[in-house]
Order: structure tokens, then C-alpha cells, then sequence
């Protein structure tokens, strides 16, 4: 029998306590898969009741993480903190020093630091591994990686925030407002109290910009990334969405072009029959176009301690049966820098709503508009006209770039008749 | 630079001319993520005009498959011959012997032979792959044996053949009937002139069985696999399913109870609102179930060059890389021979209709029926009555023991005022 590996958690909160159960539950499971058993060693912990029933199991309690990073008994170190500076990042570049291996949720650290530390986890011959920083229980960097490894990859996208779909979801369900649904979001301890993290988008935008660098083999660039959250979606979009054909739901979008990489997390609207608009709830997605798999869907859920330890177990398992993969598919010293394409040039289709007070001329005002920055309009949806009052003028764009639709909508809002400022949604193509 | 990896493809066909073409076109990619060239060296196909190509490329040619399998040369031989005997078989077997790594797409010969081909292929140290056999370019099978390895999965279950799902979804979608879309499906050239491998669910079964080794660890077991087909799907029934909330779908479904293992392969009601519902045309899915995971949905395309390609080839970049995981998930050796839980002692619910001339008592003796068998009826359906005329008795049935359901139909047939066979359509929990 091989000897075991052995396993020190650092952060013994919700996914640390998960993954303490998945250990201890699954040991003898995952030593029949492994062909070794996969051993907890050892906790880090500032808070000392949470370890209360690790140090009854004679496993060695650290309440300070660091030091946990020079165990000579510990082979894997998991890192379970969080945040992308202070002492998870240490933590890491230390065990990494130490010639051990790291596995970790913490797709904030990543996405700011992840080229550098899988450098150095790969010049040390140590794995790097984060499959749990991603759409939590699914399976999706080792789909790229690994199963999708035959294809050149054209687009990544998905539903990467449980919190923002949760919203979405039933605020078109239920026909309730944002701000209400968010309100129970927090009540029920599934959003912060300071949601920004999440309904901003900035969470969404870690995600893709590693699976953008698993997908394309480039450096993670994070600060890349075009970032819209969904406080400004609103009912009446939605019902129009819905009117049309779509749903809204805040996408993380990475595509290839020729000049570049394109990451952009933002309100999209998606036809209603495609897949990713049938998942709802705090439920993740992520879809990948290659060339020879064509479009492949991963659904299943991105949060919560089950989830998240599933996928630190695979990781952990991984390393038990001495599986070696590049962190990002191809070895880190070969990432290459892509050169990010701004969002001005995104290419898309748009969903546009005005609100006007109806007077003679006022709909030729906008078409001159949009003529003069060539953009082709595919379709006007203006319903009720109370004279005198603001009614909703909706409308699609054909394809075209962004720039010029920004400059269209600078000089529409600027017309009097327009009396609120125009919101717009762009059209996913899936 | 690490040597080539050296493989050589036996069949030419449509899947074979597929990885052809991917590895020529992708050789810098796959070489980039491998860390060392795959070279294909070597075709086999006793069609000489399907070689020409290869041939100009200096890639070495034989008519028959064998004497490949013993060419020097050769690292890995990729089976794309089909069949569960005669050549395939013996490809496999003497290429294994030959200490060469065999990557197959042929389902029906790892479910009568995967356990015995991945003891022998585990034996020699060689890898025996087949990503490309169960849901084509869906990498389902590094998911459950890798990225799932975590949990105890409890059931998985999938739509796993393409031109079923076709049927059934352009028969609910366009309102035609089972016999006119099969021509459709033929006249395509995507059903078989003898389609019965693919509509009487023995294509589905081969896969499952497999799905079934790699989820729960035992020996392949496709012999147990209950098997119905699509042919008795009426339309009628499909939109009384509709009426009541759910899409018929021919799913193969595995699952693990205390007293063993059940697989089974018939049409099911699935909630409409399920995300299975919502995969049609011929797509495939597959849903596993685990106790961290929860549920996870893999989706995609099932057949074709492309995707079974992409499959195929990243068994070989698994290869290439080195990785090495036991066939099915735990070494072949252990692998468990679980026993089967016979159909009779499946428990579930069920949708039954009846073609009832009505009469005064009728009702009352079907009642009884199901009373004296334990089967408790949830919802009775019956719309129309023309006096006389045999109509529709649509009845759910709460979850109860296949068997007892089943002589309940079998006394309920032989009621006077039932005029046809009663059909039964079992409802899927999801």
C-alpha cells in the first residue's frame, strides 16, 4: 500500500468544515479510488472552537495558518481563508516554497495572482489546483483542461454567481423588484450585508478570468475584465425581455477573437429556449464552444459547503493517484500575455428602452441617431401612449459595435423628448 | 521535448476520418498541452480509398487491423472499428498484450467486455480509454471517475441516444407520430434502416451499463439492464404528459439501493420544469447525482465526427500527459460484482392509461384492482365522453413496487370495458 497523503485545511468555516466532513465521511471511499488514503493531518484555525472536534481526533491544530505551511508531516496544504492578499496569498507562496501542494477556493486570489503562483508551484514540481474557486461542485477546470483538451475553444461563458442568479430568477418569476429580492437574499444569509461583491459582478469576474486562462492558455488578466452588475435590471426590462422571447441573466462572457481576448461580465439577454435560460435559483452554468465538441453545458450547483468540498476532494484526489496536469492547461512559464479588446469593440446585438413623452417627431429624432452612428434597428415595441406621460419605446439593434451604440445613446438621451436615461441590454448570441 | 506519442487509428469511418482530421489540425495545440507531440503514425481500414489521404502523408497503411496492433511503432491503438466481437475484440485484446494503450469509442464492446479488457489492459500497465463511448464529445466519464471522485453518487441517469431524443422531441414539439419521424430520421441518413438498435434502447442500455461501472464501482454489468424502447410512445400520451406537467424522455437511469444496483432503460415523465426536460433534438445529457455535489448536469452533443473526436482525443492527451486513473474509476481488479435489483422490485411512480368504454360500475372495478395490489392513485384524468365510443382514462399512481403495478395492469387488461392493452409510463423523481 502506497502511504497515505496528508492533508492540512487552513480556514475551518463553512467550505474548511465541508471539506473536514467530505474527509472523514469519504475516507475510505476515496482511499479505494486513489490507491492511498487521503489523510487530514492537520487545521489552522484563529477561532479555537472550531476545532474542537479536530483536535479530539488527534489531528494537530494550528490557530495560526503560517506555520502550518512549514509542517513537515503535511503534503497538501488547502487553503480555505479567502481573500486575494494578506494571509491566504502568504500562505500559499509559502507552502509552494516548502515544496507542497496547494489546493484552494479562493478565486479572488487567483484571479489577481494565479499566473504567478502557478509559476511558482510548477517550477517547484508541486500542484496548483483550484477547482473549487470555479461554479463550486462542477467539475468544469478539469472539463476544459482535460476533457475539452482535443478543441480549439472559441467562447467561454456561463452563470458564475448563485446570488445574482437567485435575484434574477425570481424577480421573472415572481415579478418582484430587485431591491425586494435582495432584501431577502440577505435575510436569509445567502447575500452580504454589503452585497457589492456578488450583485456587482466582481465575484462573476474572478471566475471568467480563470476560465478564460484555462480555455485560451493566456495569462489571467483580471483587470481586463468589462464588469456590469444587475442592480440596474429592472422589472419592466425583464417583461419586455420576456415579450421578446429572452431572459436576462448576468453572464460571464470570454471569446477569442482575432485582435484578442474579450471578457466581459454584464446583464445579457439569452433566448428563452436556450439552455443557460433554464437555469435557476442560485444554480451555476458554464457552456463551452470548441471546435470539434461544439457547445457543451456544465450545470449544477456554484456554492455552499457540499459543493465547494466536492470539488476539493477531487482536486485532493487528483494529487493522491499523482495526476500532473499543467494549472492552465499548458505549462505557466508558456501563458501567453493575449492582448484584452476593449469593450468599445464588442460586437453585439442590443436591447434598448426609452422612455419618451410622445411628441410628433420624436421617433424620427432617434432613427436619425442611430442612422448617423450605423446602427440598424431590428425591431420597435411601443405599446401604450398616454398623452402627456412617459411611455417605454423598446427596441433591438441588428449587430454592430459597441462604440458606436454608446455615442447613440449619449446623443438619444440628450433629446428632450427622452426623460429618463436609456437603459440598455445586449443581446447574447448563444 | 519529450518523445511523440505514437498512435495508430483502426477504421476510417466517419469517427475515424473525425480524429484524423483533429489530430492533424490540432497537433500544435495538443502538442502545447501535452508536452509532447501525438503523432498519428499509422491507419488501418480495409477500404483502400478511405486511405489515400494518410497515405500521401506518409502515415503507414494497413488493410487489416491486426498486424497493427503488433507494429512497433504504435503506442496507442484507437479502436473505431465497432462491433462487441470478432475484429474489434481482437484488436483490443492483442494490442493490450502487445503493451500498447487502446482508446476506443465502442460502446457495445466495453458492455460485454469492458471489465475483462480493463483487468487485462490494468495488468499489463497500459491505459484502456473510452471518453467517446457514452455521450460523445460530454467528457461524462473523466467527470464521475475524477472530478466527482469525492462523493458517494447514489444515481445516474442520462438521455444517451441522440436520434431518441429526436424522435421524441420532434414528435411532443410538432405533434407527429413515432412512425413518421423514424422515416424522417432514416431519409436523414441518422437512424439506421434497422433502427432497432437505436429505438428499442439497446443503444442506451450499452451505455449505462458503463455509466453504471464508472459511477459505482462495480463490474459492467449489461446483461441486468432492463430494456424498453420508444416504439409504444403514442402521441396521445405525450400530450396527456404535457397536460399534466411533464415531457416523456427515453433516459437510461442507475441507481444504487441497499439490496444492490437497478438499471433500466424505458421512456420516463420527467417534470417539464426538470433541466432534462429541456434537452431536445439530439442532444444528449447526463444527471449525476451525489451526496456532496448534489446534482450535476453534463450536456451536449452525443454523436458525430466532431464531438466523438474531441472525445477520443483527449483520452489520448490523458495519455500523452501520462495520467494514469484506473479504468473504471477504482483498480479492475476490485471491481465489485453488485447484485442486480430485478424490475419487479423497482419502486416509482407511474402514469397508466386505459381505453375505457364507459359503462356504470367500470370505474369502481379498476378501483378495486389497484385497492387489492396496494397501488394508490394520485390524479384521475378523464375528459371526454362519447357514449359508446372507447375513451381515454388517464390515472397517476403514487410510488409503489413495480410488481404489484404490473399485476394490477395485468387484471385490469382483462376488465370487460377496457379495450385496448393499458399503456404504462413510469414517472421519474427528479
Amino acid at each position: 500500500m502506497n502511504s497515505p497523503l496528508k492533508i492540512g485545511i487552513a480556514g475551518l468555516g463553512t467550505i474548511g468544515g465541508g471539506t473536514f466532513k467530505l474527509l472523514t465521511e469519504q475516507a475510505e471511499i476515496i482511499e479505494r479510488r486513489s490507491g492511498r488514503a487521503v489523510r487530514l493531518v492537520a487545521v489552522a484555525e484563529p477561532d479555537a472552537s472550531r476545532m474542537k472536534e479536530a483536535e479530539k481526533n488527534g489531528i494537530r491544530c494550528y490557530a495560526d495558518a503560517l506555520p502550518m505551511a512549514a509542517d513537515d508531516d503535511v503534503d497538501v496544504v488547502v487553503e480555505l481563508i479567502g481573500g486575494s492578499e494578506g494571509i491566504a496569498k502568504k500562505l500559499c507562496e509559502t507552502a509552494i516554497t516548502n515544496s507542497k501542494h496547494v489546493v484552494t477556493a479562493n478565486k479572488a486570489l487567483i484571479a489577481h495572482h494565479g499566473t504567478a503562483l502557478a509559476r511558482a508551484a510548477e517550477a517547484q514540481g508541486v500542484t496548483f489546483a483550484f477547482e473549487a474557486a470555479v461554479a463550486g461542485g462542477i467539475p468544469i477546470i478539469k472539463s476544459l483542461r482535460e476533457g475539452l483538451a482535443g478543441n480549439r475553444l472559441g467562447r467561454v461563458y456561463g452563470i458564475l454567481n448563485g446570488t445574482c442568479n437567485y435575484i434574477l430568477s425570481a424577480m421573472s418569476e415572481q415579478g418582484r423588484d430587485f431591491e425586494d429580492v435582495l432584501k431577502e437574499c440577505q435575510d436569509l444569509g445567502f447575500a452580504e450585508a454589503d452585497p457589492s461583491f456578488d450583485v456587482d459582478g466582481i465575484d462573476t469576474a474572478h471566475k471568467l478570468a480563470i476560465l478564460a486562462s484555462v480555455a485560451f492558455g493566456g495569462e489571467v488578466n483580471f483587470d481586463a475584465v468589462h464588469i456590469e452588475g444587475i442592480r440596474h435590471v429592472s422589472l419592466m426590462d425583464m417583461q419586455f425581455a420576456s415579450e421578446l422571447g429572452y431572459s436576462i441573466k448576468l453572464l460571464g462572457v470570454a471569446s477569442v477573437r482575432e485582435d484578442g481576448l474579450e471578457q466581459r461580465v454584464h446583464p445579457c439577454m439569452v433566448p428563452s429556449s436556450s439552455p443557460i435560460a433554464h437555469v435557476l435559483g442560485s444554480l451555476n452554468a458554464v457552456v463551452a464552444d470548441g471546435d470539434f465538441c461544439d457547445t457543451i453545458v456544465h450545470e449544477g450547483h456554484g456554492a455552499g459547503a457540499g459543493p465547494t468540498s466536492s470539488a476539493v476532494a477531487a482536486d485532493l484526489i487528483d494529487i493522491a493517484r499523482g495526476l500532473k496536469v499543467p494549472t492552465f492547461g499548458v505549462p505557466a512559464s508558456e501563458l501567453k500575455s493575449i492582448p484584452p479588446v476593449p469593450m468599445e469593440r464588442h460586437r453585439g446585438a442590443y436591447y434598448i428602452r426609452l422612455m419618451v413623452v410622445d411628441r410628433p417627431g420624436v421617433f424620427a429624432d432617434i432613427a436619425a441617431v442611430l442612422r448617423d452612428h450605423a446602427v440598424s434597428m431590428e425591431s420597435v415595441l411601443q405599446r401604450t401612449r398616454d398623452p402627456g406621460e412617459p411611455v417605454p419605446v423598446v427596441m433591438t439593434m441588428h449587430e454592430t459595435e459597441e462604440a458606436g451604440m454608446i455615442r447613440a445613446l449619449e446623443e438619444i438621451a440628450a433629446v428632450e423628448a427622452v426623460v429618463e436615461p436609456p437603459r440598455m441590454i445586449r443581446i447574447e448570441a448563444l
